[in-house]
């Protein structure tokens, strides 16, 4: 695996008896997995079947087979969201990360309409070895970060919004145009590919601890 | 006319001796004309031939036939936008603007990627009567000043940047998007028609004056 | 709270129990409350835990906490669109601006295809202080209503229509692109946002009072 | 052919010395000959070389080789556009209507902003057997006429406009979604396919006299 | 009305209760109803409510309060399409045609991928005052009569297809683009809009009759 | 190579100087180079400087370096196309087809709006080992083809058109949703991709020649 | 029928009935019969009233009414896709196939992000007639294959993704845009249709055998 | 700055004149200036004005003040890319990162449809600290890239291709859409950015060097 990185299985298009199959085979001979994009309904029907498995609601994700592993790297990682609506992305991005072994800080509702509560939590931001700035809507979260930060900064459109939001592409397009430089951009609501990347980054900057 | 404005010419597509003869046969019996999307070639073509044109080059726009109009109300609407590439949209809106009768503050150069400089700027665009925020790129400025300003605010996105930021439709797509509630919008590069808006709220504003 | 506005929340992507939760919490310090794009089956649930509220079925709305606000200044604005089809987002831009302390005009049927309906109630929209035009599928409203009134106009598309509607990305196009100047956008659907601008321009207006 | 109506040349994307040799082979073996947008350059090396030919520069098209039809038939068709920037898509209608044997009335600066003088004009096109209306920008011309005549009415977007117009598909995509029943759509700036089923229901119309 | 027809109400939005509400209201003063995009559940109620409504399965319609109108004038309309998924559109212009005074010949399965099939019925759509051609997918049907039939042509895109065909979209385009000239185009799916179009020229064709 | 196929420069976006670099480095090691997309005046120019290249004009492509391939194999590729504004398109596919080893026949002059036409042709298209069928605006020929004839059959959409025809993209949803089954689609414009494509299949089918 | 091929049935938007209706008049006058698109609910339904009918789960096809045939001809076709999303059409292009006479070899779990997977089975591939590539998201699968065969190759894109992939028309584009040469396109998720194109040339390449 | 990085100029939609008046003023105070977009016509003009600026003509970029700067920290970043259309993005990008102080390995001629000579590179990309992978067309590079390197890596798409290329929107959905996690993607043709981001996460990695 690249990076020493446990099995992940997309559980979006595959049914609960599938992704229970899946399960049972990878208990023999992995002891990390990872299950992006399963919902409640199915969780419990895989939990009630396959032991050892946990589910992260808010990220509508199933880990296993062992405790969650400890930070194995020094520094952190910042999680940046805007409100409620975009938290599973962000709790996608953070499961992600903390089973790739580095450590999580989360921020939420620091939304570009408010401003003042972005700067409260500045310092925080600004000490993360890598920055994952996660917005719908109109997009403008990581260009406002982007002027205010100095480290790596992913940015995560995702598809909360209505009408010409077309379902995130006008932030992931925002995003991809933003006037602070640097910024680069995964796919909608992609807050694994963004932890995959930042958690690439993170193992690089602190090899020597 | 509607709120008892001179005639407006719109200038793109039409030839200098077009946009001369039109400019010949109002001078009759108009005192105020504007001519929008005048370039610089066409512009000294026109005053050549027509008396009592005044041309503002970085506005793209001819205006006549007497000496500006001084502000008819009391108060100011402010035109702020982020840098040198929006500046033509700008002047459009401060020009038209100042012949329909209202004072303008110009605050440029408050980029959201550098979002100190737009703090700097911050008491004199509370205190207008009416914002007008223009961005090109990812669009994000009007979402930012909605968040700190409790006035009337017209959005207009500008067709500036490249690759996918599809001539304008990107930031369009962001300042209708935005979080912060009570923006409205006008067409990509459209600084005519959001003066033209101001206006008349400005106008409202201060009937009694 | 800009413009001293009560508290608003979107309820579209939220349950019911979550809605609930906010609304308790909410009750506590907060006498005026606005929950959008509530439909009928969660307003029913909200309302039997939470007292206080009160649902506008039409314009899928709960209000709390105390009764209607009796308007605040002088003047009203017209809430203008063509039929039965756009009367869900009238009806949210009517019962938003009641709740901001405007007094509203509704008109309704006055669609572009049966002009004769609009003359016979031109002076009721032209005494407005702002106007509010409502229209679906081809969007013509706002550009006929541009012409034969000389207040601040804002539009708002709707997704009413089919095939190349295109969920009214069509309406919201032909309204950026009207050739009646000075005419303001929302977003598509949104009601909500059409009357925060035109209450912050009422408010404005009618300062004195 | 079709109607019995003459060859027509397409001239856009063909050269000069294309243009020239077809127009000399159809010389031979046809009387009428049309051929549409054809700029002003083109047409003066054309009719230099071929005699019998003759430009009608506000269409941009090339008519041949005899003169000018009569009306062939009674009654007449209704040419209405808004202004001078659509005039060129209405005189390739009606010179094409002309060739053809039909009569033509043209209506222009109609546009639905001003509509006032669309109702100064109405008896003329109330009383034509087909109504062509042609609009650029927002496209509610034939709406609006819509619910005004009981004839046969197609509607011609026009590529007239900028920013979000999108060269005419938003004026097409108004047109095809207009609330008046009974407007047919042709493709944007196709004054002469409008012309060409307009005659063809013309000639139908008045088959008797 | 225009044309001197009946009500016509559109279904498809509407819940059977305001459908009967609308259908007693009317029963009153029309002697002519015709509902669109009714659906076989909703008809089941309706019919149950109002009397002297007549549903029409394939059609999705509802049309009364008398018996079916007899055709008012000679000739007759010919409507055309490739098969039995687009034949929902076919009957809603055919039944739409009967209720406005119209003959009908319904002419289906003659896609143009076994073009024999089209030649076999050619005579009988040649006869016609007006062809209507209904097509989905590649929308070419309208293209190879347009080569074949000199009467005018209305062509109506249905959304059948799958993948790139957008719903529709591609067939309308390709109907617009098509290089037969002289057809017009309604909306996606709207054998309604053609039908009415089609029977104003119909009348007028046979004004004498 | 694959298929022993020489040696192809794409010409459009190089310039002459590189075009002859390109060209002078290839003739020591290769005797067949095709060079695309290569307009009249860059031709010149190239022919000038480097010895033993053919320009094909109506292809807009260079040929060297010896004299034109014989025939390699039995049978011949079918190129079929509607008018003068795919010949380009259809010349770049025969010259590349005859560069590769495969007889050409090429049939012009057939498009759906002219039917009788086709089936003039229509034996030598039927006895063609594959065909290759171009087509711009519309993009109906494929379809209207591949009911008629029982061979491999590849579709090439062209820009030509206007409006909405979308540079090409009409053409190419019409080709990709056709209602004959078994057409495969190339990029627009794409004559060369097409003729590579039927030659492998040449190839195959008669390799025991 | 082209190529002697059994009767096809494009099951998707038919019910249950008119599928049932449809076999058994077929069943009279065809011995061999395909449906696609056939969920396993209708499946079982149907064959539980039409007798000799097979389901071929994973394909989601109904064959019948014989044996399975036997192949046809020598040599086969490869059927390469990446993974278990893209199996449903793999295996619809694969039944197809042989019920047209052809063998098939089917290779998965190749996907270019893995592409010493891809390397493993090339030899297969190589020595196909005809290769057939399926692929969903970025769709690059065709562009690195041919690159590696010399053989006629199809890609069938698949509407597998999420956000930006646009339900497969990323994946069309890719493929459409390949810079290997000679690689022709179906419609998204039409493996039916790359199946019908392969089969006619595996026919012609073995027509001595 | 960000980085302590040296002033940028985006030169594209600047006039000679600007960017001479620009250079001018910070040649002043800055010892470090980079200008992107500058094309060899506008260079010739600016170096002839202003002592003290470099060329680079493939990278359409001018830098100055002092001699290139020297690497500042250990490692390098692989700058890869396909073909000489997308060498002008790929050197923007190396030219960039050199006066970030960064060492850069060029790879280039390693497209997907010739994989060996990619592998043939294998070793020097796997042995960088950052991957930036350039590619239009399909955009299928980073994907086979992501899938063989175990190192951050940020893909930029080139509006390179033609047709539905749609200057680089398939390349760039493409990238956002591969299946190799990871990846993370600028805007189109930004090699600018794409350095900026990899020099941010270079810096940090070598930090105690
Ligand atoms: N119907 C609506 N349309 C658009 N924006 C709305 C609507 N209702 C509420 N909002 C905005 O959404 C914000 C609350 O969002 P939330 O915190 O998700 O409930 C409010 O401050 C409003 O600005
Ligand atoms: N007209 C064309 N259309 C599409 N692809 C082409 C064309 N001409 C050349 N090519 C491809 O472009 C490659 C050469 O590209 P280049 O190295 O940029 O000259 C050839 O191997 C062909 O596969
Ligand atoms: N899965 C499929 N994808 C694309 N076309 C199909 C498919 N299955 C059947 N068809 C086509 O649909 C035609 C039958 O359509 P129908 O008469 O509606 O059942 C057949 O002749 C095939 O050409
Ligand atoms: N080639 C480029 N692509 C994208 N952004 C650029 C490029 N060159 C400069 N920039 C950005 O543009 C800013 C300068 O813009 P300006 O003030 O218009 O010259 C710099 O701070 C960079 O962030
Ligand atoms: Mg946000
Ligand atoms: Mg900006
Ligand atoms: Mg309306
Ligand atoms: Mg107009
Ligand atoms: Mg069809
Ligand atoms: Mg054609
Ligand atoms: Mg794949
Ligand atoms: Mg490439």
């Amino acid at each position: 695996k690249r990076l020493g990185f446990p099995e992940v299985v997309f559980g979006e298009n595959k049914t609960s008896a599938q992704l229970i199959g899946i399960a049972e085979r990878m208990s023999a001979h992995t002891s990390r997995l990872l299950m992006t994009r399963v919902d409640a309904a199915k969780a419990e029907q895989i939990t009630a079947c396959v032991p050892g498995l946990h589910y992260h609601a808010e990220a509508c994700m199933l880990t296993g087979f062992g405790p969650a592993p400890k930070p194995e790297r020094g520094g952190y990682i910042a999680v940046v969201c805007a409100g409620t609506s975009d938290l599973r992305v962000a709790q996608e991005a953070a499961v992600t990360l903390e089973m790739m072994g580095s450590r999580v800080e989360r921020i939420t509702d620091v939304g570009v309409a408010g401003i003042h509560r972005l700067f409260a939590r500045l310092e925080l931001i600004r000490e993360a070895d890598v920055v994952i700035a996660i917005a719908g809507m109109e997009g403008a979260l990581p260009s406002v970060l982007g002027g205010l930060v100095a480290k790596p900064l992913i940015a995560v459109p995702t598809s909360i919004g209505y009408g010409t939001g077309l379902n995130g592409l006008i932030a992931l397009g925002a995003m991809l145009n933003g006037c602070a430089p640097g910024v680069t951009v995964v796919n909608i609501d992609n807050g694994f590919g963004a932890a995959y990347a930042a958690a690439s980054i993170h193992k690089q900057t602190r090899r020597e601890t």
